[in-house]
């Protein structure tokens, strides 16, 4: 990793990203509904041309590199929706974009990133093979930039645009910015990149059980891996082993704390949208609402959830929605 | 039916009901896509707070009533979304509201509608029983004001909100307006709204087989009904048996032709929202797209879909999505 890419992300990066996607994409949607009759915000990011939020990261990422950068390429690592995000945005620029994707992504985002044009190469995440790894050797070969899915100050930065954007909206209705962004998390990528966006609201970060290291990591008050890195789990979004000492820095005394929650909760919220929203979700971008149904968090105030990404298969979303529980 | 009710609808009204429901709702967005290579735009009705576009003509209608007329209460004939949109309506108003809805109308739309507190009088539509007559002994009983899903000036205009929305929103992307709006046809409310809204755009209403009144009418020069009105159809929002005079007036001589779908076209276009715009588009909803997804309208220029509706039950939904027609 270079020591460019290791610089710390700044509030007035965030800004400076958020300005770039004004001019490049058009804002998701702030849906207002209800829940227990108490008034709540959704950022339908599951709405942006890829599916999923980390379109903002990878775009801050790909074009503020030089044109030497973007003629060795580069590569990215990702279950499936930052590896849409690179690939996106690498066609738009013109840049080779090639992506490390887990052997068992959802097929459908497998399919959408190598229709972007993106090259695909697969790893055994179920059998234990380590994805950075897996870069580093392509790297190694190529002189290609790393894009990480997470831990990259521009990652960072682009992400907390969507907190720009949720605060611009709410005063456009004359309303204060949030009191609480309640979001999912797999790295912290978005959630310290909301801390920065948003100095004023609580931010609280949601994890898939088995997959809380942000929650263990902000609770022991140093980085914690997750105890079991082959943990099922349908929110393959989410699914990062631990953060990274760039991300736990801007959470650390910032986050006062993570949730969880389970496989039904998670189902439960992504049937809560498809009825009350009419969006599909997929599981991981369903978490920030699976942890305000459950009411593990206080919704008083104006508390915004992130529905973070709707890639998933159509069979699997079948699924959950015959489901009862 | 009084006098005042029968009056003609009028650009100018469009553009009063737009700017009402501008003060009381967020638009809708209007989504960018690709349809094989051509970008198309969608305007995405399924977010509105009832998950339809027919809270636009319902507030246009209902928040013009004067206080005597809303002491005597309001009563609506719907399928489902109108029957939402007018309850909605209706407890912002704090009117009271009954509607007279179909026995075999998707459990979502009965139990939402009841859920905004109005009054539920089921018909036998599947036995023939005629919903009018249903409504007018109502009427008769209470002296209640009758709000028409689609034959009634106010909430024609109302839906033509729509077409304002979608061409301010093109603007302020610095695009001309749309060249065509293919839009979900029952009635022909939503038609002629649009073809008051945007006198330069080509409006194409779609309709299900078997319920395609408009299209016949259109043909024939004058207001035709279908020939059979049992044909089972899962797009149960555009299952009007004919067109009333006030919509046709509108659509005579504006509107060259309606398109006819199947119902393998409109489960091919909910699955294609699904996957590529993460919405939950409902059958009638999906018309639409069906019809520009199976080829049967150029989407040269700027072609704008409304996707009108996403009201369906789970079990339905999941059904189509895992079909493979």
């Amino acid at each position: 990793m270079t020591a460019q890419q290791m610089r710390t992300p700044t509030p007035e990066g965030v800004l400076r990203a958020a300005a770039k996607i004004a001019d490049l994409l058009v804002k998701t949607p702030l849906i207002e509904a209800e829940v227990n009759g108490t008034a709540v915000w959704f950022k339908a990011e599951c709405l942006q041309p890829v599916g999923a939020f980390k379109i903002r990261g990878a775009w801050h990422r790909l074009s503020d590199l030089s044109a030497e950068e973007r003629a060795r390429g580069v590569v990215g690592v990702s279950s499936g929706n930052h590896a849409q995000g690179v690939a996106w945005a690498a066609r738009r620029l013109g840049i080779p974009a090639t992506i490390v994707m887990p052997v068992d992504a959802p097929q459908v985002k497998i399919d959408a990133t190598r229709g972007m044009g993106a090259e695909v190469v697969l790893y055994d995440r179920p059998g234990g093979e380590d994805r950075d790894e897996v870069a580093q050797r392509l790297i190694d070969q190529s002189g290609a930039v790393l894009v990480h899915a997470f831990a990259d100050p521009w990652v960072i930065e682009g992400q907390g645009s969507a907190g720009v954007e949720i605060a611009g909206q709410m005063a456009e209705r004359g309303l204060d910015g949030p009191t609480r962004i309640v979001c999912p998390c797999g790295g912290g990528g978005l959630t310290a990149g909301l801390a920065l966006a948003c100095p004023d609201a609580e931010i609280v970060p949601v994890e898939p059980e088995g997959w809380d290291d942000v929650r263990l990591s902000l609770e022991a008050g140093e980085i914690v891996g997750v105890p079991d890195p082959s943990h099922p789990t349908a929110c393959d979004a989410l699914q990062t082993p631990a953060t990274r000492p760039i991300n736990f820095a801007v959470l650390k005394g910032r986050v006062p704390r993570g949730l969880v929650v389970t496989p039904a909760e998670v189902r439960a919220a992504q049937r809560w949208a498809f009825a009350n929203l009419h969006l599909v979700v997929e599981p991981g971008g369903a978490a920030a609402l699976a942890a305000v149904l459950a009411g593990k968090t206080p919704i008083d105030g104006r508390t915004v959830m992130i529905l973070s990404g709707g890639n998933t298969d159509p069979q699997a979303f079948a699924t959950v929605l015959s489901r009862a529980d």
